[in-house]
């Protein structure tokens, strides 16, 4: 195995998957179209999706990865070469990476409700010619991984060999595994809870509160009259960065943020004694900053309808209990949790693991350590690769693979 | 003890200190300004202040009280039979209570720069005869320490019995220490910290661009032209109602929060369905009906700054370390955290108590068992008085009173 890891790590300097491009593709038109869990029917749906690596003939090979909250389907690679970065989760994915495109068959969409290309508020309605804003119809977790699991389908896989994700996306895996429980071989679950906290809620509530008194949200009608313009340049910009300040302080720990900032000041070694001046901490700097970057690649409404929808996220609520959410599926579960992780603290994800093994699951859990707090999913990833790597080699072996 | 902790339990049914007025005293007049740690010259400056008992012929037995960030000098007691509720720390302060005004001359005023009573940016500007607004000069902890114990030289006392206080009120505490050394005997720190950490900062500003983005903040300059209107009727009260949604959360404790609210609904058993329902939750009502109550009785400008005061304080910066800070007074500290706290976690009190035995100070050290997150120190009354009864007991003995 370590020669693996040694493998993983090293090619992670390289090109890895190289240039890619966002797929599109029309699913639940009519006559057929999606009956959300409020019992609302919708429909068109586009869904933006990437793909990497060969889908096998048997088609035993693939693995969909949910992003979280503000994620998107490019996961791995560069669009082009004027990209600054690669996907988000780069140097999981790619020829000797963890999820290794030499084997697998790597799936990823932006979901319902998103702004990164599948349908959501800032799409046109096909019935108005406008934006739908806040006609947007209310969707849950369940809701996305639905679109997810038609979109497999289509592209005629009956079997996922895997479904990882984590915080948001973690939530889609377990729902996925409650929903469509023989469509997968294995659950890959980090940094997630089976529900999502009253704190939780608590920090949504304000990121949402921040957007919905902006005079610029409008009741969630602030497109421009031709159909919605480049992220950040329209709506609620004030609201919309203060909710990413207030989220991005969950997602750090508090050991993270004093290590980097602590109480440095950003452009003197003294206190300017002056009130106006609103970044001279450092880590004040750098949360403003995060709240400018975040309002060019997001939209405001698409925030409103995606938190709302882990606010609701409840799945023993949902199948009366933990165990008969998992009852039905023989899936293999990985379960991982981030020891300064406060936002999904490592209790609800041995709750899960409770659940999963009183309902006779296959199941592993580990309590990783990392300094990054809930953003440890995104960072840690050789601590992840260690075990992700064996995991899905195992899950392919008793496959029949 | 334990008689003394009854009685003090028993007579909190009562009526306390019954009914008290808040006094005026107008300090630093010229030609004798108050020196601000930002070098500046201000005032006069009127100071808000209330006091409970008697004070001893030989002016030994007074006890200053510190308030925190939002607090105001009405401690305890009443103003009048329309009053709903008693001063904010009224279990503790009266005849048989832990500050027990049969024995103890207890004392406290609102913090400079506050906006209850105390000279703040709300207060008419002398100069203009407009509101101070963002005209008002930068001010420190240890600028609002200056002008209390001006105050309590003012009121012919030379040497405090105890200064007490939690939260920025601990700040205060600790600054008068080491700012004042010879003018108290002990000094009691409750759920405080030598230096607010990055994390808190991080909230502040989030709380802070909530006011600031708010098209009624105006720069500040928001009061009404006659002079400041009730809180609340003018000025940003969407922007301030949302720094004190963030604000709150971080007062309570994870645990708190799921057992008194859990996910559960406001008004139905059911889920709605609708993004448009902002208290669904009863997290999110309570927390909006927070923010609602807040700004009819807190001014915007005084939030920032004396937010931005706890961001600046930084006791071992100022003197050098906290040893230096703490090498020059004989009183005896009482310290305590709360195991739930995640705003003011123990290990920062911690980080006190070692630099106080590092400089040979007597120093006691508790981390009490609350549920109650930060607020701990406003509700764990009975654990505080076990505390405090006999600390204070004993520092009036060694005092020769």
């Amino acid at each position: 195995m370590a020669a693996e890891i040694e493998s993983a790590v090293m090619t992670a300097a390289d090109d890895g998957v190289g240039f890619v491009s966002t797929q599109f593709v029309e699913l639940f038109a009519p006559p057929h179209p999606l009956v959300l869990e409020s019992g609302e029917q919708f429909g068109p749906v586009t869904v933006a999706y990437e793909t990497y690596g060969t889908l096998s003939a048997k088609r035993d090979n693939a693995v969909f990865v949910c992003h979280a909250l503000t994620g998107d389907a490019h996961v791995a690679g560069k669009h082009s070469t004027d990209d600054r970065k690669p996907g988000w989760w780069d140097p999981l994915i790619g020829p000797g990476r963890a999820l290794d495109t030499t084997k697998y068959f790597v799936i990823c969409a932006n979901v319902l409700g998103g702004c990164q290309g599948t349908t959501g508020p800032m799409s046109i309605d096909p019935a108005t010619g406008r934006p739908y804003g806040a006609r947007f119809p209310f969707i849950t977790v369940g809701d996305m991984v639905a679109v997810h699991h038609e979109l497999v389908r289509t592209l005629g896989i009956e079997t996922l060999l895997g479904v990882i994700g984590g915080s948001l996306g973690g939530m889609q895996v377990l729902d996925w595994a409650a929903r469509f429980p023989n469509s997968l071989r294995s659950a890959i679950c980090l940094a997630a809870a089976s529900r999502l906290s009253a704190q939780g809620i608590a920090f949504n509530a304000v990121g949402r509160r921040a957007v919905t008194v902006d005079p610029n949200f409008n009741n969630g009608d602030y497109y421009h009259a031709d159909g919605p313009k480049k992220h950040g340049e329209e709506g609620p910009r004030y609201g919309l960065a203060l909710a990413r300040m207030v989220a991005h302080i969950t997602y750090l720990s508090e050991l993270s943020i004093e290590r980097k900032f602590g109480r440095k000041l950003q452009n003197s070694d003294q206190f300017a004694y002056q009130l106006q001046q609103e970044t001279e901490f450092q880590i004040e700097s750098y949360l403003h900053y995060q709240g400018k970057r975040f309002i060019e690649r997001f939209d405001a409404n698409s925030y409103l309808y995606l938190t709302r929808s882990m606010d609701y996220f409840d799945l023993a609520a949902k199948h009366g209990t933990l165990q008969h959410a998992f009852g039905r599926t023989d899936a293999r579960f990985l379960i991982t949790s981030y020891n300064t992780d406060w936002l999904f603290p490592s209790s609800q994800s041995r709750q899960i693991v409770t659940s999963l093994v009183q309902t006779g699951r296959h199941v592993t859990y580990l309590e990783l350590e990392s300094v990054f707090g809930h953003d440890s999913f995104l960072i840690e990833i050789e601590q992840l690769a260690e075990l992700l790597v064996p995991f899905l080699r195992e899950t392919y072996r008793r496959g029949g693979g």
